[in-house]
Order: structure tokens, then C-alpha cells, then sequence
């Protein structure tokens, strides 16, 4: 089957996009506003993009009704951010944090989700979240137009907190330990937990 | 544990965050030289970005010597790819592609795999992969410096070729179908058929 994307609706486009563009990892991120509320809230069009310096990206794409983000709308008030990993443990406090709710309502309060002090950003990081990265606003481009507009937000990352039972010594994070979970499309989130190992080429 | 960034090699960062950042989707990119040469690679910070208009974005990270991955010559040479999905059943085939061959060796002849001309771009796609984008190049936004410094690579998705048996009637993709595998640290890859759904709050 063959599907020209100029001549369907950006909703549809949406659901194709995201029922094959996966697994998708996500950013469960947190921010705070000028006067100091906090937010939480998940993206699944996250991903890493550069190591030298390190930075990440995620893009808050606008509500069903055009209207931004509240993450978006306090990175513009607080440039700073966390982007905390999602376990299969905290999938259920995860979604309930994609609600839409009052601005300036904290999703921490609202679904009674422990906060931890970051320390080289404002907002605060998810206790429980195996990683949490601390990033300062990079930069945010623009991508398309009107309702369904999105801005491309990238992370400058300050530090790193993973939680020490999933260190590797010597080497790096044990998948397994994380136990993360990736989004699908529609409703759908995939486990980690079904690996295999192919060796990388040596030429 | 806690881990600054201002401390630590990229290329540890680099492990970091490749084994945290995850599952990761897979693109698997064709492109073109000038001179009419294919190419074949995968990438793995790869995502959806925007569906009005269709934008998706991956990032041809720089070669371990410093030099410009084949992908991103072809790009500025040819400014169009196509973003392949990778099933299980191709992942060996996938993995092998990762190899460096000399600058206009094509992977689809070195490894045996079957291309499918495209029809809005000039590469070709890859016969068996279940989902292709065909995109032209929206934007390269450079980031970073040095011999790690990366170009994340946007593409306006054209249109999107889905074999028909994993289209759902009056619906999206079926996962199950698609059978996609996703990217996590080290040599892992992740199956996704262990999926679980969770009802998107109302309000």
C-alpha cells in the first residue's frame, strides 16, 4: 500500500507516524514556571543526538486545540529542564501525567509523584525514575505551521543520575535493571526485555 | 549514581546515553551520490518530529575517525533518502550494512539486498522492509564541534509505502505484523511484541 502524505489529513498522518516510527523511547520531563510550578508530563518523539557536547531532543507538539504545551510554555519562562526514563513501574503514574490539566497545576501534586531536587537545574527530577538527565535549553526550532505546529526542543545535558543497582562496573547501564518501557502506537507501550545481540561489523 | 557530563569522555557519554536512551527505532536509510551511487545505513537516534507537515529526523553521526558518514555525502550530493523500518527477519542484513565500506560501494550489492525503485526520490528502497518513507531533505542543523560533531538531518516525508497485510482495516499499522525491532545499548536489539496498552486519560 502507498500513502501520498499530501493528500492526507495531519491527523492521520499522526497515527501512521506513530504506529511505525517504534519503539519509541520516552521523555517523562519535568519543568517549572516563573512563578515556580512545576510540570510533568511524557513525549514520545524523544531521542539522543549528539555525545560531543551532549544533547537530546524532544519535540512538545501543540494540544488537540493548537494550543502549546505547558512544557513548552515554561521552558520559554525557565529554559531548563529534567528528562527522566519511564519503567515498567511507574507506566500507570506516567500516563495519568499525559492529562491535560490547569496551567500551573502540578502533575507531581496531582498524582502524588515524589519530586527530588536537581542539582544543576530548577525543576526537580522523579523519584523512582531509574535515569534522569539535567539538561539546560540548547535551542528550540520551529517545525511547520498553524495548529498542528511543532518545536523541536534541544537539551544541553548538565549530569546524569542513574541508580547505582543498574550501573554495570566498568561499563555502562544494564538494560535489564532499567527495565524501560517504549511506546507504540494507539494505546500500545512495549517491554525491554525480549533482546538479542547481533556483533557490529568490524570493516 | 551521579554522573557530570563536564567530567566524562563523549565517548563514555556516547555509552551512556546510548544504553538509557531506549528502545530506540531503527532507520534505515538509502541514499544517492551524484554520480548515482547507493548507499545503505542505519541509524538509530532517529525520530518523528512532525506530521503538519510530515517531518521525521535522524542524525548521521560523524565516523570514529572523524570523517563524514557516507549517508550525510550522499545527502548534500542528492538531497533525498529513504527511511526504511527494519523486521526482525532483516536484522542481520541490517547489522551487516553497518560496516564501512569504501565511499561508493554500494551495501545493497555488497550484501545481497533486494532494492525497489522509489517514486518521489531518486534512491531506491528496500524490497522486504515492511515501512518506507520516501523524504526529501527539509533541513541539516549542525550541533556540536570537533571530530564527534553531528548534523541532525530533517526530512519532509513525501509518501509512505506499507505492505498491505500489516495495514488494520479502517485503521493505522498492526504492530505484531510489522514485527520491528528497536535499538538499546551495546550490540542489543529488542523485540516488541511484549506489549501492554494503557487508556490515555480523558481530560
Amino acid at each position: 500500500m502507498r500513502i501520498d502524505f499530501s493528500t492526507v489529513k495531519p491527523r492521520d498522518i499522526y497515527h501512521w507516524m506513530t504506529s511505525t516510527i517504534m519503539p519509541r523511547p520516552i521523555a517523562w520531563v519535568s519543568t517549572m514556571s516563573a512563578e515556580g510550578k512545576t510540570n510533568l508530563a511524557p513525549f514520545s518523539f524523544f531521542q539522543g543526538v549528539s555525545s560531543a557536547p551532549p544533547i537530546l531532543m524532544f519535540v512538545p507538539a501543540n494540544n488537540r486545540d493548537g494550543g502549546r504545551k505547558h512544557t513548552l510554555l515554561n521552558i520559554e519562562q525557565v529554559p531548563e529542564f529534567v528528562v527522566n526514563l519511564v519503567p515498567h513501574s511507574l507506566a500507570e503514574k506516567m500516563n495519568a501525567t499525559a492529562a491535560l490539566l490547569p496551567y500551573g497545576e502540578s502533575e507531581f501534586d496531582a498524582f502524588g509523584i515524589a519530586a527530588l531536587p536537581s542539582e544543576s537545574v530548577r525543576p526537580p527530577r522523579v523519584d523512582g525514575a531509574p535515569v534522569a538527565f539535567e539538561c539546560k535549553l540548547h535551542s528550540i526550532v520551529p517545525m511547520g505551521e498553524g495548529p498542528q505546529a511543532a518545536n523541536v526542543v534541544f537539551g544541553s545535558i548538565q549530569l546524569m543520575h542513574i541508580v547505582d543497582e543498574a550501573v554495570v562496573p566498568g561499563a555502562y547501564a544494564d538494560a535489564a535493571k532499567l527495565d524501560l518501557i517504549g511506546r507504540m502506537g494507539g494505546e500500545l507501550y512495549v517491554r525491554t526485555h525480549d533482546t538479542f545481540a547481533l556483533k557490529r561489523p568490524d570493516r
